[in-house]
């Protein structure tokens, strides 16, 4: 019985899971599918290279094999997607990914977005990515907070970065929505909107939110 | 109490807002917000003409202001999505617009959409819409049926219309996704979908989907 | 007979169109047709908002519709061109908008134009603009001056926010032309253009001398 | 005393430049600068190559340079607009170039022109250069007549291509305005818009028309 | 001692990996470096799939880092480049793909390339790599031949679909220049050139000769 | 017998050739074409106005027609490319251009380039190019030094204005990789590297290295 969302956490760290899943309660109800979050533990602790995005994407399609008969659909909750497109070739089952969704949602939200990157590294494979949905004219910048995935655990110090790329993005870059460039970081989107003022979208819940109104259209 | 989704038809034709009442029935649920549909009087017939477009969208604004405090939502359920950037400065309201979401849809469905288009004058429209959104990178391009709204009521002829439409955007455009550029064709969505072998998007679906999604997140 | 270019300012502003009438004089000539500069009297007393763009432009389309015998041309002359594609729709007349025109001629004397415009709110809606005009490769960028439309009486002051915004626009974001986002603010032009070093598009003039040669083609 | 429009004809028929000077007579008004048409007797009989172009180029601006005394603007007559970059570095008069003109006029017409080329060989030159325009957005296609300079003169025929050059452009490319991809076929305008229920630029009426308002406004 | 360029066919036909080392033959010479080129045993016999690519990257990936002591360059030799973005994270080692070096080569031979495409289904995926490359204004369109893997073992069929693909592309798309979708066709380039009159680009032709240029700068 | 690449200067500065000619060394091999890099007496001693442009491309073009027997290829070795587009009418013979080949080199070495200018009032013009070429999303900005070529002289002055742009494009406009927006600055290319940490592209070099490659392949 395919019944269940399974949002992908492809790389090994349980807290981002758990805050993943936190994430997700707002969109669980009784009669829906369930939504499981799930960690991949070959994934590696944080993918930030090409080559952590292009390993993860076969931990993702191993796991959407395995569970494609429970699966209503599949969230790959990193944003760099890894994978995304060979979900997609995967008979009958729904996938979305959290860049692509947030991006997605960000336009219906202001005209142009700047993106609150993690590293500085990861923003030309965002292009790239941006590039391929043919939407960087709506892509008012991306700033990053260049900090590793071990320094993400302080959280004051992570929002407060959080806080000036948003207002750099704001007031250099003319973003007038801005996108959280990373899974499992929901915790910190309402004190983002209210320190800068503008709408701040949470990409996994975006494509969550998203997935789960295809599902029950059975798209 | 903000708990319904209002589906607003601007024209005045009542079988055009039953056949998108249908087409919301697999997006009811028991908790969830009410999803209404709703005739504007005074709309046109039809919305063909920018003129059409521009007079529903005052008409679609003193609805929405009229129930704004009962709205968890607006969907705009007309294809040129009339006052969809007014009803965005409603404080604490989300609206979005069928072309908006039937497009952002297609793109998570296939690389390049074709749009089956009602009339030939409306398409220029279009095109501005998707500049605006900056994806006419995404559009394969537009093919009318060239039917008027009286002669849609002739389902044989509109369907084996939409399927020619779509063939030859499939064809000669290049489309691997479609688009239906109408509310309320929600009927035609399968077999258009069966005949070309293509996705096909039915854009009210669509954007009542999105809108469910965020409610719940209370974006 | 058709002998009337009307110059049409959305808002109620008497001033406003004061200041449009005198940048028309040098457009004037024995000849020529009639420039006849308006204002709607139930117009809002600045358009800033997109429901303010919206109420006007069925404002501006009954005053065309009544004056429709005498035009031989409409010139929506707000910023936001409201019911310019309307205006269009109206057989035998010519309508151009001062963004649309502004932009065009800005294209001739630069490379990349930069919109020094009033409100920080509006600049999403120029750049919805630009996208559906095709052309956001050659925009710089827009610097909102932040006043208010009561504010704008302060001339010296509104002068030197327009400079500064200029002059941000030329060095931070590469504009070697500008084009000012407001109708009515003719007598800023030379000042502007001077203490900028870059050629500066008043875009209800560009709009106004482009629509008499169109009208001497009757095109 | 800068009271004439030159009109350049950059190759060195005399009947183009015949041609471009009846297309010339609604544009001329009693105390309207003098509008005058020159034929380069040392430019090619047609300009074709690339080659033709930029040796046509160091013609036009010698005109320029010798002729600046007198000028109130220049107007590079060839779809190619030979020289128009150098001109506009000349101090102090207005260049405007035909094929941007047309462009930028046709632009004002609908969402997207088709270009109704003379050759096939120049349709990439015309891509540079709506690329560099940065307008490719809205260029619907080309398509070529493919009669040679000397095969333009049978008048029946060469109606006739274009007509069905415009048809393929419409029904094709999708083109909701048409631009002739050539100076001096004015003539052609009438029945060409006749034939396709299409509006036509003509592209020297429109730079030439666009540099009057321009002369009248001192920009 | 890194002397070797390294031209890897990422699927396991040892046919396909003869016909690129025959198209390398040019590319030898006594001082430079040698070309090997090489099959990937574990390989799909042909990549045609996105999972057939993303499983085809971590081969080329683990090929690359197991000669990257040995390797002046990679050169990932099929038209969907698997790997390529990895291998750029090795450092000190050029890697260049040959969709990427076919497109900006045909860049520099016409103004808008066709692709002929061996299948239908990689059409969309091609047109995710030239938005991700900010290409897409150069792309005319892609036209496939529709044959698997196996089926083009009938040299005389394949080479009349590639002559059909390519004047289609031609004639209907506007292409002036074509680029053969698909690494070790290289015999099939000179008679798909004579046939359709246009400059042809062989993928991995291309890719070798700018990877033994930039080998020689030691970029 | 056509055996020479011939890399043009087209300004009357043997400094400048003679810079280009030891940036030539690493390309040069015993069987390979000589590469003859060449003054042109006539040029101007700098390119630096569009004037200056289209006065050397006929130079250009005077030379190339003057060598053609003896070419195997030409490189227009001026950030303006002068004549390029007409060389490549030339029948049998290779022409490349150093802005085309820096800009198509740098898109394989990262994402989004910056530019290195040399004065401000070219940067327009390169903007022309970079929208002719149909890549303008792969640039993330130019900054211009602001030395005037007699100024050039002053290696450490210019030097330190060329990492002080490059840092600037770098940090302000998210450039990953730089291209030198000027021939013959070779030996700026690795401490410009240094002093970034980013891939920097030497023009000339980018040009005739590539030039080699489609030499040896007789494309």
């Amino acid at each position: 019985m395919r019944d269940t969302l399974y949002v992908i956490n492809p790389n090994s760290s349980q807290a981002v899971t758990a805050g993943i899943d936190a994430a997700m309660e707002p969109l669980r109800r009784a009669g829906g599918p369930r939504i499981e979050c799930v960690t991949l533990a070959d994934g590696p602790p944080g993918v930030q290279t090409q080559q952590d995005v292009d390993r993860a994407a076969l931990s993702v399609l191993r796991f959407a094999q395995e569970h494609q008969d429970k699966a209503a659909g599949f969230v790959t909750a990193c944003f760099s997607d890894p994978g995304l497109h060979m979900l997609r070739e995967l008979p009958g089952v729904l996938s979305l990914g959290i860049s692509e969704c947030g991006a997605l949602t960000a336009m219906t939200l202001g005209q142009r977005f700047g993106v609150v990157a993690i590293l500085q590294g990861s923003i030309g494979r965002h292009w790239r990515t941006w590039g391929a949905m043919g939407i960087t004219q709506r892509v008012a910048g991306e700033v990053a907070i260049g900090r590793g995935v071990t320094e993400l655990t302080d959280r004051e110090a992570t929002l407060s970065a959080m806080i000036a790329a948003g207002k750099r993005l704001r007031d250099e870059h003319g973003a007038n929505v801005l996108v959280m460039g990373c899974a499992g970081m929901a915790a910190y989107r309402a004190p983002l909107q209210d320190a800068t003022g503008l709408p701040v979208v949470e990409p996994t819940q975006a494509a969550a939110s998203m997935a789960l109104g295809r599902i029950q259209l059975d798209w």
